[in-house]
């Protein structure tokens, strides 16, 4: 990379990181706030100071370097980078703290949240204070829209321009480019979140959560992440109103975040229309019915309403990718684990915060492949795909089925490393799926009820990046591997 | 479909199902030579019978009909009735004479057969009479090259000609036309099958096995079968001879049958370049030597020598989809397991008796996946994919893309409907992969020491037609359950 390029990245890096740190120091004034003024200094005051210096180095240069844009080498860079690095100093205050005293586990941890994938080390979360819980369900929340995207709409302010970015950051096959200026976009979508995790906190404090509690919940269901401040996750409140609650807002994050808002706008035809949102819900719906009677029909459950409660919750929670637990899984009828074993494969909507193959590319692929039975009946005709009534370029579909493809070739090569270490095919593969789908739960040893604390360092290092591989989906990272990115 | 279509349907059939009957017949003289004429009568007499009516009907008729050709809809439909036809009177012995009691088993053992998978219902094989364990063994064998590839070069004689048949069962993404024509073609294919299982009965009995052994063996070697005439499979025999004899004839049936044809005729530079042949050895091979380290570490076998016996054995079995055992790897370490899990979803090469995705499908997604990478770098390059020096067209990468992704789709619903007999996850998904993918044993409650008999009937009816779909590659089964193909 050319030295100009290498200088507008580390400035690029130097604003996302004093941005995560500045979120680190709104933690320290909640810490004060919340009588933990001691323990937020020992675990905010390094970082929050870092950040202090790295902003003002940016600012007080940026007449020096003026407008620079990123190159698409550059920004692939940039957003790797970006969340490595993020995660790195967003584990300082549980390291610094003492509450995680490994510093693999911390970052494990940190990157879980930054990915919005929820799978945690913590044996006893409720041992944490309460400071930390917060941070750690704001790394949730600040990954959850892409710290990027948020950056995207900062960053020009600073003379980076960041239309390079989208491209590698996008959350999903397609943005939706309902405005014209990118900037605006990423604004948009950033307030629409804001908005969405401001009513579920004030619907969750109705059902009798605290405030420190309602937010954090609603950091995590928002970014789809998945981490709780209870050991039993939102089963410890053991209420059917914060279930629905968050099974509601688990599908609403789960949702096209610009769909949301031409909802706002009152542009109802084009989002009952959407292709992936119907298909997306038919999942949510359909899964939830099998698993409902089938949970009836097992005998655990008394009533329908009740089973309906318990599969709703646990197939959004997976289907969205967040990881959120009212139950244990493992103890459901087989039909019903394999139904939420397939969720896990699916994944949210395109330009959600969910993770995983996303709804869309599957329907893109099935179209696909209906596409090809035509043309073998008749080998001259010429069959298209349509998605939304519009023609999607082979190309795209092509780029599609690659991306499918690598996120497979991903799964396999991480189980192997998994049960490299001498674990299960299922708890390797689950693994996987859960990490690399940003999800967090899976199966066998790594079950709703479980953790991922008994791994060795080395698996723990591994799923860091594979949960970054699967949120950045798997393009932006790998292209760093190529010997073309690094050629001249 | 037209009148004239449905006849020229029905004729192939008549003859495809004549050449079942007459392999009966072949067994039911074996029987006789085997001092079990009895129970051969019993049998083979009324299945033989059939046979001699449907063949004389339509070489009585055939100056009637004259050469008509079997359109691409009548092709796609002959290929799967046929399968399930033969399949129907194949299982005809095993019920006639009471070895299996139940028809749907017998259908489920025959079709598990004629599709090389190699799955059985027997809790005792060795209980059956030998006369049936050879026809059990010659459905493989004639399974295994295709029944239709046989026709092919006989149907012509009867007046009607097979070019679209061969568009339909060419067993992998690509037949290499090496003769013009096509029934040279299927002959030659034939002759080479048939020299190597006699050359591979030749050796097993060398190595103590009697002849009906050998040849049996040898049928299910390779048609990359599976059936055993023991319980212990080829674990039985207890022999390192025989062990490395049936491992080295698994992998040479994994191979393209018209690679082996130009190795004959000394066309030693274009098998050496094979990419398909290259990566297919490649797997075996870093597969075997990881298997073999992890399993003497593990501490099950003393010596390197006999860990890579086992090793070899076992991943070649898999990988090549035969699914002989000389070991219960269910036994082996977590990684060796894995290894093996993997194998199962790639298979052996186009344009062999082997089933699976096939090595040439995946290493064509890989280079696809490569492109897109390259041009994520430089949206204005024009990456294309090659194959042994060849540009191929998107078209065809196209259609690899959405057969894979057929596949998958497969592998998922089968094992949702499996699962709703209230089996696991595990055994759901490997018992899908093992008869989708024509191998036979998978994990959990189908390993390899186990067999299909405890499944409900209806799931044994479901696992034949998933067993028919994955042997005749997807499409060919799926299109007929599409509008367009009833459509006029």
């Amino acid at each position: 990379m050319a030295a100009v390029e290498i200088k507008a990245l580390a400035r690029s890096l130097a604003v996302l990181l004093a941005i995560v740190c500045a979120f680190m120091f709104v933690s320290a004034l909640a810490a004060v706030a919340i009588d933990e003024a001691r323990i937020g200094l020992k675990a905010f005051g390094i970082p929050s100071a870092l950040g202090l210096c790295l902003g003002l180095s940016v600012y007080l240069t940026r007449r020096k370097y003026g407008r620079t844009v990123l190159s698409p080498r550059a920004g692939y860079m940039f957003v790797t980078l970006g969340w490595a690095l993020s995660a790195g100093i967003g584990a300082l205050p549980f390291f610094l703290s003492g509450a995680i005293p490994s510093y693999v586990d911390a970052y494990f941890e940190t990157m879980s949240g930054f990915t919005t994938t929820g799978a945690t080390i913590l044996t006893n979360i409720e041992f944490l204070p309460r400071c930390l819980l917060l941070w750690r369900a704001a790394t949730h929340w600040l990954g959850g829209m892409g710290i990027v995207v948020l950056t995207v709409a900062i960053l020009p302010l600073l003379g980076i321009s960041g239309r390079a970015l989208m491209e590698a950051e996008a959350p999903g096959p397609s943005v939706d480019k309902f405005t014209p200026r990118l900037s605006q976009t990423a604004k948009i979508l950033w307030l629409v979140y804001l908005g969405l995790t401001l009513v579920q906190t004030v619907l969750l404090m109705f059902g009798g959560m605290d405030w420190l509690d309602a937010l954090t919940h609603s950091f995590a269901t928002m970014a789809t992440g998945g981490f709780s401040t209870k050991n039993l996750s939102v089963g410890a409140y053991n209420s059917a109103y914060i279930d629905w609650v968050v099974t509601i807002f688990m599908v609403l994050a789960g949702i096209n975040f610009s769909l949301h808002w031409k909802l706002l706008r009152g542009q109802f035809a084009p989002v009952f229309r959407d292709t992936e949102l119907r298909t997306y819900l038919a999942v949510f719906v359909v899964s939830t019915l099998l698993v409902s009677v089938n949970l009836l029909h097992g005998g655990l459950y008394t009533t329908f309403g009740q089973a309906l409660r318990y599969a709703a919750f646990q197939n959004s929670s997976i289907l969205t990718t967040t990881g959120f637990a009212t139950a244990d899984y493992l103890g459901w009828p087989a039909f019903s684990q394999t139904i939420l074993f397939v969720l896990m494969m699916i994944g949210g909507c395109a330009g959600s915060t969910a993770g995983g193959i996303k709804v869309g590319r599957i329907v893109t692929l099935f179209k696909m492949g209906f596409s090809e039975l035509k043309y073998l009946l008749n080998p001259r005709g010429i069959y298209g795909v349509y998605v939304d009534g519009r023609y999607l370029k082979k190309n795209v579909v092509y780029d599609i089925a690659a991306m499918v493809f690598l996120y497979a070739v991903s799964v396999v090569v991480s189980t192997l490393v998994i049960s490299f270490g001498g674990f299960d095919v299922m708890t390797s593969l689950s693994a996987t799926l859960a990490t690399l789908g940003n999800i967090g739960p899976g199966f066998s040893l790594v079950g709703p009820a479980f953790n991922y604390d008994f791994f060795p360092m080395w698996i723990k290092a591994w799923l860091s990046f594979i949960m970054m591989l699967g949120r950045l989906e798997i393009f932006t990272v790998l292209v760093i591997f190529t010997r073309a990115f690094w050629k001249k």
